[in-house]
This record gives C-alpha cells, structure tokens and sequence, in this order.
C-alpha cells in the first residue's frame, strides 16, 4: 500500500446511534475504486465523532502525528449550522493550507448543485498528512475526489518529498 | 419577518457628510426585491461608518450580538485603497469563514468585470448572523445578492439550527 | 518608473548554486513586455533565496518597508514538497489578503493544466507594497500575470491611494 488513506465520519447522529453511516461506507468505496489512479491507495482507519471540535482534532491528530497516514477525507459537519464545525477544528491543526484543492472541488459540485456554495470545507497539510474536508452528503465524496483526481496522485508523492516531483508545470 | 437583514455602509465620504449615500438605498431595494425568495426578508436596520476598523467592528458585534439580526450585508470598503479595511475588521468578528459565498460572488461579478478580482471580501457567521462583505459599487450589490440567491434562503435556515436543513445534497 | 517591481526566485538548488535561476529572468522578461500596460513597471531589484521561512520574510520585509518598491512577485516554493514554505513565509507578513488575485491566476493556471490545483499561492498587501506568489515554473509567470492583467494597473494606483481610483465599477 502507497498511500494509506483514513476516513472520519463526523456526525451527532451516527456518533449517537440515532442513524447509519452512509457517508463513510461510500468514501471506501470511492476510494478503493480509485486506488489505483491514486497510486496504490487503501483505507487502513476509519472512524465516528460527533460535531464536537476536540473530539475531531483529537482523531487528525492521532492518524497524521502517530499513525502517519498519507490521506485524511472528513467527511461531513463542513455546513451553516451551529453544530457544524470541522472546518474550524481542521483549521487548528493543519500547517499549510491547500486552497487549490477548494478551488477545484467548489468549481466541479457547483455544477451539480447550486447548494455547493454553502460548503466551508477546508484542507491542508500537516506533517506528511494531507487532509481533506468533505460534504457530508454520501454522492458528494464521489464528485469531490473526482475534482482532485487528476492532481491528487503527484499532490501525495510532493508531500512525501518525491524531488523529482517538485517542478511539474505550474506549480 | 422572518429573516432579519442590516446594511452597513462602510465610507469615510458619505460618514462624514460629504457625500450620498447611494449604495444603502440601493441595498435596501435589492433586499426588499428579494425578499420573499429569501424566506421573508426584511431591512431593520441601517447605519454609515466612515472606513475605520474600531467603527466598523463595533456596529457588525452590537448587530449581531444584541439585536441579533439574521444577515447583515456590508457595503465599500473592500478594495486596494489603504483606506479600505472591511474584510479585516469583519474577519476579526466572524467565528466560522463561508468561503463558497465569496467564490460565487467572485465569479458572478467576474462576469460583469475583469476589476472584479480587486474586491477584498470576506463572509462569515458570527453566533447566529450571517455577515457578508460586498462592494460600495451600488450596481455590485444586485449582483452579489443574485449570485448568493440560489442558496442563500437555505443558510439562512441552516444558521438557525433547522435540522431539517442540515443535510441537503453537498453540504 | 511608476511601479516598480522586485522578483524573488525561492529556490534551494538556485540558491546553493546547483541550478541555474531560469525563473527569474522569464519574470523579468515578463514585466518589461507588461510595463506600459502596468502603467510604466520596471524590474528595480531581485534576489534568490533558499526556501526558508525566516530568508524569504527578510527579503520581502527589506523591499516593501525600507526600499518601498510597489509590487513584488515570488517565484516557486508554493507546492506540497516539505521545503515549498513561500506562502506560509507571505502570510506572516501580508497586512490585507487580496484573494481575487489568487481566483484570477487559478481559473487561468486550470486552463494550462490541472496541476495548477497545487498551487499553494498567497497574495496581499503589506504597507504600499502589493505582494504575489507564482509558481516556480517559469511558463506559469506569464499566464498568471496575464491572468491579472485586465485589473493590475488599478490594483496599484488603488494601492497608492488614489481617490479617483476608489470607486471603479465592483470595488
Ligand atoms: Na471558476
């Protein structure tokens, strides 16, 4: 395995047992289906929080400065609500932000709903760790990784050091 | 009323009398225009600030801390000029970044105007309130707003904590 | 000279003299083909520096406190390789973010590539000073200048505070 990706479904109602995961289910899936054009790349965690901003910036940061996974995909808790918070707790934790990757992912949900706009989604890079904020919204994970594909894969070899990929065009 | 809106004209000319204040007025119209499209909007409140961060700051915290207005629409103060200092004393006061709404904008107003990448605002939500930095141009703030409608209502439900509203497609 | 210019090549293997600094004299090129449309640039100062925090922060502080030139552009370090730190370096000293630039030089970059998602750059103000990161590649510079073109020449009246330039249709 290349890249080892981790999964976080962050919601009150799946945290409580109030409902199922569809989110997370389908983010390994997606994943898997696109491990190749990924380089290689394999869920090895996943887990649930609520919308609570310690309990999700207690998991980043166990998987990116302990387990060193190369990929992080929250998914959910990025909309206008009160509870809605991991933006803010990704915000603490990552080092540098990656606004292309927002860019890209606005641009392509936009073209399947006009709703896209009420993302906050943010994402960055901590350590060797790229993590990534995704709409909660299952068909979502889906639209959002197919936005980053075709940069995604030289995105994880950069963070990982890879010299001979550090002057591609444009970046 | 169902969603309550303050403008805050933000100009050193109109504060201190030296000029009309044209973009208020305006404003003032396009939310009325809007307002049914918005879940039943309606103006409660107006105020001018010459473009300082102090007066700025001090109006958007008593707007939404004390009279707890739903959305609050600023208006100039987002350019180059040394003056113009909107989106930093809005960015002090906002608790969570809403970066979709600024990307919408931008591309909105990029279709009227290239000068539309000299627009420096900045949209958050503070507690309960929407605030939404949008150029002193009295023709920008139509556009904005339209660029804004299609999701707009819904953050508006959102903000207020509606559960049912929390998870449409992609947010 | 109206506006005057300074380029600064981040690059660790220019700066250790194990490469040659090809995207700087493209920079220069690219300013003087530009300087009437700029409003009469000229390229008054470069340097290279490694890819360092605390070196780029020096440059930048020494050109837009002391030597006051009008715009400086960074060449490279904005990727996700562990050295790529300009950005993180540029925010510490921006004083206003001027993120319309960075939407123009993304929707151009996505033209020419998809790589252009990791781009990294950040832009803003500090003191008279505006200041802009472009990737290292030297063919990017042309395109994200040309991306910024059509509203550069009022970014920097605007910039120096002229009135008559406050209130330009959207700002
Ligand atoms: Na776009």
């Amino acid at each position: 395995c290349e890249v080892k990706v981790a999964i976080l479904t962050v919601s009150d109602t799946v945290a409580s047992g109030a409902g199922p995961d569809k989110s997370g289910p389908r983010a390994i899936s997606v994943v898997n289906s696109l491990s190749e054009r990924l380089g290689g790349a394999q869920v090895v965690a996943t887990a649930v929080v609520p919308d609570e901003v310690d309990k999700i910036k207690y998991v980043l940061r166990r998987w990116s400065d302990i387990d060193r996974v190369d990929l992080i995909l929250t998914l959910g808790g990025t909309g206008f609500t009160p509870r809605d918070v991991t933006p803010e707790a990704t915000k603490c934790l990552i080092q540098k932000e990656t606004p292309g990757l927002l860019y890209a992912m606005m641009q392509e949900s936009l073209k399947v709903t006009p709703f896209a706009i009420l993302s906050r989604s943010a994402a960055g890079i901590r350590g060797s760790t790229l993590i990534i904020n995704m709409p909660g919204n299952p068909n979502a994970v889906s639209e959002c990784m197919e936005a980053l594909m075709p940069a995604l894969k030289h995105a994880m070899k950069q963070i990982k050091g890879d010299k001979r990929e550090k002057h591609p065009r444009h970046v």
